[in-house]
């Protein structure tokens, strides 16, 4: 579906809709409806079950996401979390240099200086797309970060954080003192980050408050031993930078020993192609659409020396869109605390040898993939509308229906509360006909119903059974009420990657 | 335990921790480690499972926790919003009136007028706590809400909510749209509110950022039918306005009959006593150390027609505090937000009647309940520390041990893995002797601990087979691991209120 079309509809099904939709809305901010809410509920749950299950010492935390500004001078936002932005000298619009040049230089602006953009501005003769003039500003550097004023002074100021990250480098010592006090040590959050961009857009693509599910590794990089042998049968579709900077922009599919023979190191390649089996195996994004698009050295943020993100092909959005990404950021982030704070960050290993973390940063958009999971998976077939996400990722995985709600309406009730109490959450409905009640489920992504009718509540040897019927193939069979915890709760659970980690 | 005491154990342990603790910490702000990120989420589905329970036509949604100055305008907040607060002319701290008078004046200041609260500040001869000195200012009204600039230019601003309620008005029209067009409709909202605190304290009591778990019924007051007879044969302590104005101060146990009869309408007491199951039943908090106050005319809110606060009287904190409260706050949010928005939020009832929703609000302090779970069920027993929290309510359900980590360890952690894939998570742990593994487990709060032996792997009648041993009764008793899923499972659920709701 095209973008509209799909927003429409989400919005719609009430998976989502503007913030403040009745005042206007606000630019950049989404809320998440019923059906939103729950799935982005399982898509955290899945992305926690996979990649908490990568080591047993993968912890996740739920730390504040206001910092005082120490935190962020520290980390670099302060000076650098800046987007080069145009102010319009005749009608005063700002916009990002990136959205201007969005035809002229589609690669993006990422290491431009101000100077180069504006040359480049110049010369295509980019006009303001307010108002049409010619009188554009000269870019200068804008500060994505909200400040908010802290206590009852005016002095002092807190900034919301731009990533989650930052969170967990705060939270190393206090977690290396809890934890077993060994490397490596994963810290995940799954938790917002806010921006003031600019220019939001692509509805869940951009926007100024969003959550993401980060997993910072803190490791020995003299000693960061990962079971590569688990991951060597893949095939990892790549777009390198060399390739692209030699002028190649196919997507190229190599194994894990090919890309650590390049030089990345095997720790980088293992969570890298955990990471695509979540994309490709979890979220179920179809192999042929996905990618890693490694970032040139210009291109990399400063802190990273290596970044490779994942991308998908999504219709909705014309073309490749970032859904993760995995960085080796080196010993920035604590070398760079250290500073800020006065503390040592070096642990002692067994041999008595000191050594300050790396960090290994493995980032995922959760709500650009719930934006994902309704592009690839929510499709027209004909007249019929189905959403075919997983059972384990779906909003409401069961409908409860009364064959006719007068007759059946009780033990069917009956039924989706004990469902509940065994922890299947199910929807019931008992408005028009059957057909139309498995159109609304199958919309909503709920891969199972169930229906209650005069066989259930006979004295014939179908007493007590119910009608399943199946999103996917459409089938239906009978079976007794009783079963359809065990046929169903098994497949509720996200998939763990299983196997010994690092 | 003092809090001093309770704060200490909960910091060691990694339950919570001051925010940006490396930086000299952020007042207000706290993060959660491992143990106290999984026991908040498991409060949070414990209040939804209860909650959301209560009726098929109440929806758990996620709105944004930021919005346009309108929202806030429309609300009252940017108006009425404030705390009395006092700065020092000598030394310049500025302190919240409320904690210059709590020995003067604990009841508090709400309903008292600045001059009011700075005429009792004279009478007492209040000195400032940071310097000493008497040069106290006048009392003046502070915003407690942070706000943030909002898109690239200056002039608009956006704000942190202060109650996650607004959103779910916010949400209404949508809501009505998207569910089953009839009254009640309830709205859920389990997120962040902000406040900008002049004195955080009490650690999870008074945060500067905070989550509440919150349920808004719209409902129309001429036809908003309970099952009363489901609550009928409660006893209800509480502690009434009236009574307290004829000073009278000890809590009286009531039926609910007798709080109808007393001029309460059915649908409020109706869910009174289903919060005060969920804090009793579920919460575990012992029914001796629950109280319902009732707030007094000048005392409420001023949108609130009918509050009673519950409050729970911890010993850390030295008496009763506030954990949640119920409002009906008539239709003050929909006709406000009504004029704010220029929309009309009346809905037509199936008689052709239009009718103006009115709120019922049930709220709950997440973070302030994870402080009370730990106050109440946290114990020291002789040399023991055990946490008796109820088993869907432990962060950590199962500790899987290997009684020799070179002999039992691969079998012990193919189990832990089989066991976190059947949906019980579980913490490995092979260091030092069992009775310390226990101990450790005991003061993280898990009720299940196994241990393979050699018997497990031997070729006797006991292979295959486990020790399980139960925190609270410290009793052991063997079982096949395969069975352990069956034997635990069930008891993480949390309750459901079950039966048919409004």
């Amino acid at each position: 579906m095209k973008i509209d079309e799909l927003y429409a509809l989400l919005r719609r099904r009430g998976v989502l809709w503007p913030s403040a939709e009745i005042y206007g809305g606000a630019q950049g901010l989404y809320d998440y409806g019923p059906l939103g809410a729950a799935l982005k509920r399982r898509l955290e749950d899945a992305w926690a079950a996979w990649f908490l299950g990568l080591s047993r010492d993968y912890y996740l935390i739920q730390p504040s996401e206001i910092v005082p500004e120490a935190v962020v001078r520290a980390s670099g936002h302060l000076e650098n979390f800046t987007d080069p932005e145009v102010t319009c000298e005749s009608c005063h619009a700002s916009v990002r240099a990136e959205t201007l040049l969005e035809k002229e230089r589609p690669q993006g602006v990422d290491g431009l200086t101000p100077a180069q953009i504006g040359e480049i501005l110049r010369v295509h003769r980019v006009r303001c797309p307010t108002c049409g003039s010619n009188a554009l500003g000269v870019p200068r550097p804008f500060n994505l970060m909200f400040s908010i004023p802290w206590g009852a002074g005016t002095e002092e100021r807190a900034y919301l954080l731009p990533e989650t990250a930052q969170a967990s480098y705060l939270a190393f010592a206090r977690m290396w003192d809890v934890g077993r006090k060994a490397l490596p040590l994963g810290v995940a959050v799954v938790g917002k980050a806010y921006r003031n961009e600019i220019a939001p857009r692509q509805v869940l693509f951009r926007m100024r408050a969003f959550t993401q599910a980060e997993l910072q590794v803190f490791f020995d990089p003299s000693d960061f031993v990962v079971p590569f042998d688990t991951v060597r049968d893949e095939a990892v579709p790549v777009l390198r930078a060399a390739a692209r900077e030699a002028g190649h922009d196919q997507v190229e599919t190599v194994s894990p020993s090919d890309l650590v023979a390049s030089g990345l190191p095997e720790f980088y390649v293992y969570h890298l192609v955990h990471q695509l089996r979540f994309l490709r195996d979890v979220l179920g994004y179809p192999a042929d659409r996905i990618r890693y698009f490694e970032k040139s050295e210009k291109e990399r943020a400063f802190y990273n020396r290596i970044q490779f993100d994942a991308e998908v092909s999504f219709e909705s959005l014309g073309g490749y869109r970032e859904v993760g990404a995995i960085h080796y950021r080196g010993d920035y982030d604590l070398s760079r605390h250290g500073v800020g704070s006065g503390k040592d960050f070096t642990v002692t290993r067994k041999d008595g040898v000191k050594v300050l973390p790396h960090v290994l940063e493995l980032t995922f958009g959760v709500d650009r993939n719930l934006w994902g999971l309704a592009d690839v998976h929510l499709v027209q077939e004909g007249e019929r509308t189905v959403w075919r996400l997983p059972p384990y990722l779906a909003p409401v995985p069961l409908g409860v229906f009364p064959l006719i709600a007068k007759e059946h309406g009780d033990f069917a009730l009956r039924l989706a509360d004990e469902m509940a109490t065994a922890g299947v959450p199910s929807q019931y409905d008992e408005a028009s006909s059957i057909g139309k009640r498995y159109a609304r489920m199958d919309e909503a992504g709920t891969p199972y119903c169930v229906t209650v009718d005069g066989e259930t509540l006979g004295d014939g040897p179908r007493r007590g059974s119910v009608t399943l019927r199946l999103r996917d193939s459409k089938a239906q069979e009978r079976l007794a009420s009783a079963d359809l915890v065990g046929r169903i709760a098994p497949t509720l659970r996200p998939p763990r990657p299983g196997g010994a980690g690092p």
